[in-house]
């Protein structure tokens, strides 16, 4: 299999990486190197193109390169956890909202049978459908232009839930409802303030709570001089989990 | 859907977890309080039974308390982001060794459309199937008791691989030929002078080379008195990753 | 210098370290080997004794194995940390309340040249005194059994201060009255809300917030096998800096 | 006290910091506010003008902020550790190589009575001289500008080493003798494989070795959206400790 005109192709560079659309004309410039993306046509993912290389990309290239952000995206490191955690697959149905720019709604896609996304935003909402349209992602999504709040829901139709809006606490009732017996749930919420007001929300309606961050090192590839990058990503955001109590 | 005897069911006291299988007669003993099986079969999950609640398990459950262990396992925080960053769909064929005690085979198969799996230990192999069979798992396995060096594997079959052995950089060719071009490989290794060697082994084979580490920092769910837990993991493994380069 | 009856030696076994006070006939036992005590009298710090190692204790060993605690006390990592970044040198009067075990006071004590330090617990301050003298330290501390709210102090009098207490904010005014315009004010508290709490207080009294936490990663130091250690402390406290302002 | 032509003022303004020498007709433009230098003469420190706070700098203001760097530093959250476990007071002779910079220098001198240091650069020596006077720090210094391999020293002098240089087991032997028994040393060191290298010199002439990292995470102040900053420091440097055997 071949790239040809009209593909995504990741080209990296060293240390650098890239996501193109391979569109005859153009070109990529790095420093004083210049990759054609003419020359990429009917290579393989994995050849070398001069300094270049090039590679189809992986759901995690799409998200962090490729994905059109007009919000805080939920983070490959947290998301792909929260996916797992959420104990899907193919035979279960899991609820988001809101749907932001779509990343997190491309993971749960690939692990769950169908997901229904909910979102307020207009401008939002057609983004992160633009984004999945662009990768072809997202196939077993139905996604609504809509708050969650004023969604028509039937009881007890979902075996999982992923929540990122500012105050999730409104909404715990209406997603109680939505969801099976024991269902996980996962939240994620910037600040330590948020938690705590979730936290003391959910008694009642759900129990085994957690709380916890999940924090990505990356490390320099010189195996003479192995150390941790000199900077990182401190913070994206606590992840909260729960399941629902009946 | 009710727990019936011979289920597994996830106990909830509190902060602790416990997974059982339901076999009558049994109970569970948490300090001073007592949960008699009988008493949960017929039970939804997410009911309380007294002060218990009781659940389906998730799948990290199923890895985390019910998995019996003879290696190190892969551990859920760094299993769930290894098996999304190879970029799987149920289209892609990922190929993992050693099997170890199976943790890492029952998130790829989740997510791959097929899993080869090699294991040169025979009580090591013996001990992952058990795991497998005990909660259904891994139905699109296919696992060989034999080191991987001495596999039969057709040339450019697989889409991804995992490695988890110690001394990988003595399978890189064989790992090179068994994938497709472009491929995303992952390494899992404890110590830094494993990925030092496995580093100034990739070279010319495999591009695009990321290393790092993920963290996973768990609070305590107080709401009027939110902090870190006191303890936390520090380590399990460094974790690399690169693609075969063509 | 050769270690005497009386005085306190580190012993070190392998990764284990005990402090110990040395009284004939008495001995260490770690798994099966045995030191006796009267078998140090006369080495030097640094020497062998057996498969034992003896030295003189630092201010660290002191207050991590020999202070005995009845409160939770300030970790020599946040400890050293505080100390410096208060600004002291031996010109400079530091103010500290509660003086708890007294671990902190020690460490202000060889910065600074003054130190005085307050605890409304009668216990508290008994074992704080103890602690300092079973090892001689903190000669230049006056040490004060009141809680800081009854303390008479003159106005302007301190270059720094070291807030230790549950609830720092009913301190404020006073601690801004105490304190000479700029110095520098440290507060160490276990949760995010009371860090929440104390940071809506601050404000006029007091400028240049800081907030962070330390975190220490110990390695195992086998140079084969170079890697962290498998736990580490994953929370102390979250510190606060800031400085008054005129 | 109030601020004087020729002072050094640390400037305020939200949350950056400015470390300014008063000098008449100069000023300080922060976005579109501007601080005349002159308007601080008379000010004290903690006193507002204008939208800036003015105070005294701090040992930690002058090495972030001030003192000019030709090599990396020893980072204040490292530096302070270091010191404290030296095990330092002022009745001890502290060694140090290579001076670099002169941070490290100019905190082991407030907690030492006395501390060697050497520095085999020509431009580097002059450049930690030219900070430590600047600031008036270091006065109980004795600097030298030679590679320590080639200094004279007189056995068992010192009560502590701290090493910052690349390959410090080529000074081991050396180190070892002019420290007395027991006494603790620090090194720094970037890359894991130097760790590695240094832990295997390390044997019989020093014991009882620590090897750690220590980590520093900032947080934003607003009390209502209490949460971590986005991006931290990864890695300064591993940090080994251990103490001369005899």
């Amino acid at each position: 299999m071949s790239f040809k005109e009209g593909d995504y192709v990741l080209i990296v560079y060293k240390e650098k990486r890239y996501l193109r659309k391979l569109v005859k004309g153009m070109s990529l410039n790095v420093k004083k190197e210049v990759i054609k993306f003419e020359d990429i046509l009917g290579k393989r993912s994995g050849e070398r193109v001069g300094n270049f290389l090039v590679f189809s990309p992986t759901l995690e290239d799409l998200i962090l390169l490729g994905f059109e952000r007009k919000t805080q995206i939920v983070y490959p490191k947290d998301a792909f956890y929260i996916a797992y955690k959420l104990g899907l697959d193919k035979s279960k149905k899991v609820l988001e909202f809101g749907t932001g720019s779509g990343a997190m709604t491309s993971v749960l896609s690939l692990l769950a049978g169908e997901v229904w996304t909910y979102e307020a935003s207009e401008s939002f909402y057609k983004n992160a459908k633009r984004n999945w349209e662009r990768f072809g992602l997202c196939e077993n999504v139905k996604a609504f232009n809509i708050d969650f709040k004023d969604a028509n829901v039937e009881e007890e139709y979902f075996d999982a839930v992923f929540v990122d809006v500012r105050e999730p606490w409104e909404y715990l009732e209406k997603v109680w409802r939505a969801l099976k017996g024991g269902s996980p749930c996962a939240f994620v919420l910037p600040t330590a303030n948020q938690v705590s007001k979730l936290l003391s929300s959910l008694k009642d309606l759900f129990g085994d709570v957690e709380v916890m961050e999940i924090l990505q090192r990356h490390y320099k590839t010189n195996p003479e001089r192995f150390r941790p990058e000199d900077q990182m990503v401190a913070h994206t955001a606590y992840l909260v989990f729960c399941r629902k109590i009946i």
